[in-house]
């Protein structure tokens, strides 16, 4: 059993032995009814997948779970997820008390990583980085076939790696974060800033004349029908993708780096303004020339990755 | 038995299987006299330090071998050392034939990791980064207990990351490097455009009044002696370090960094430096926070390294 947890949806897979799913649901979170509400949803999914796939609980070898936030994977222990509204959760005692079966934890990053590893565009690939730019911009590694979670369970935050000091804020506290300026939220501001500006008239027809609606996604179809300025925009993100990019490949030498998230797949000519800025940036090819992929698993990445978690256990 | 290959001197020692040092050789390594020389000198120095040591050649278990370039690790095959002025140089079997004694390969800045892991500030650290500071940039990765080399033994280029888009060119080819900006090369020139300004006098006065004699050792001496234009200088290579180490730290994770090379030592205070500009960077503490020290091994950690990779074999 996988169970993706974001700030918006719960999204619950079941799946066999050879990661083939048998069954899933897809429910709001609703966050804002708390804590509580959340975990009896987590509860509730599982035990609808089971009825819809026709298994008993006691037919239910592992629970993968993707959480939205920094945490202690061993203890299961979530420290943040704003997106819930949680802090300190112990969300793997919680469920394990009510299931009664194993429940593994771990970031949406990392599972995303995981899930294009062992389902999707990184299967065979024993280094490889993934790379996901949604609203905000993460990060997985894949090192020596595995996912590799560092000394506190913190690695993989490429998002924050600094890419232009003094830039804008990032919603960590910290300036020019690639998320501060690559991100799909930093990519709908510049949008809207060139609106605002009288300029980006492509852009706002994408957005149907609506100033405020112009996102990512406007500037990402105006830039698809071969808007200038949106493609400007997104070459621009691309850019700063490259470089992070470049930095964690000289310091990794991974074989492979895949590239998902909403932003990638409404982009998805992104993948080749990226591999550009990466190459431009890269040493000699001693060490093998980095590959860059789009992912292939688009919004199942994170639940594949908690099924792949679960058959791991 | 580990040998630390430098462009400069060729450093031998044969060590108990606790890793204590029982004899060492140092002789210059006179690469201009050719490939086939270096190689016959390596042999040599290993024929010396057994008789220093009074050790018969089928009592060493192994030899580690550390070079200055990147290499193939499993066939031993050296690529590209600038310094000795090899390409494609397949010492490890010219070694092991020489010897009949397996001989085990990797670049200097890995061993110099695996040196500080094993004996020096390391010891017991899990998820450490090395970083040395000296001609060049060098790092080296010990991720969950281990040398991490990655797809095709390229990992640890720390040296290489890019810190300022568009600055100044680095001897690879591309622009704004770490190495480019905070090795001891770029403090030295760095010193010796000031002089060449008529400033830093101080700087000048470190290096005898000479201003082709400005080097990083210069700036480090008046810097030590509290000269604020040196300071200055110094500063801003730290920085520089600090800004690509939060990256770093990002990334990986690791429980500690530490920092080596000729121009740390020269100047300690570095060390504190470079922590505060990590720290400017860095993400909330839920993964906990790095710490940065002071390489304990000094000119020794490289050879040491090979000396434990030897101890693996």
């Amino acid at each position: 059993m996988g169970i993706d947890l974001g700030g918006t949806k719960i999204y619950t897979a079941l799946a066999d032995a050879a990661g083939r799913v048998v069954a899933e649901v897809k429910v709001l979170t609703e966050a804002a009814r708390g804590e509580r509400a959340v975990l009896h949803r987590l509860v509730q999914t599982v035990e609808e997948v089971l009825r819809l796939g026709g298994v008993p609980r006691n037919g239910v070898r592992a629970v993968g779970l993707g959480v939205p936030g920094p945490l202690d994977v061993a203890r299961g222990i979530v420290y943040h997820a704003p997106n819930l509204g949680w802090r300190d959760v112990p969300v793997k005692e919680v469920l394990e008390k009510a299931l009664g079966v194993p429940v593994l934890v771990d970031n949406d990053a990392n599972l995303g990583a995981l899930g294009e590893h062992t389902f999707g565009a990184g299967r065979g690939v024993d280094h490889m980085v993934y790379v996901t730019v949604s609203t905000g911009i993460g990060g997985g590694l894949i090192l020596e076939g595995r996912l590799y979670r560092g000394w506190r369970d913190g690695a993989g935050e490429i998002g924050h790696m600094t890419v232009v000091p003094e830039g804008p804020l990032c919603r960590c506290g910290n300036r020019g974060c690639l998320e501060a300026v690559a991100s799909g939220t930093a990519i709908g501001r510049e949008g809207r800033e060139l609106v605002a500006r009288g300029e980006g008239r492509g852009i706002l027809a994408a957005a149907r004349g609506r100033p405020e609606a112009v996102t990512a996604a406007a500037v990402s179809a105006a830039a698809a029908g071969g808007d200038a300025e949106a493609l400007a925009l997104l070459r621009r993100a691309a850019g700063f993708l490259g470089l992070g990019l470049a930095n964690v490949v000289k310091v990794l030498n991974p074989a492979l780096v895949v590239l998902g998230g909403g932003v990638v797949e409404g982009a998805p000519f992104l993948v080749g303004m990226v591999d550009e800025a990466v190459r431009a940036h890269a040493l000699s090819a001693a060490h093998g020339a980095v590959r860059l992929e789009a992912a292939l698993l688009g919004g199942k990445a994170g639940v594949m990755g908690a099924v792949a978690l679960a058959l791991g256990a």
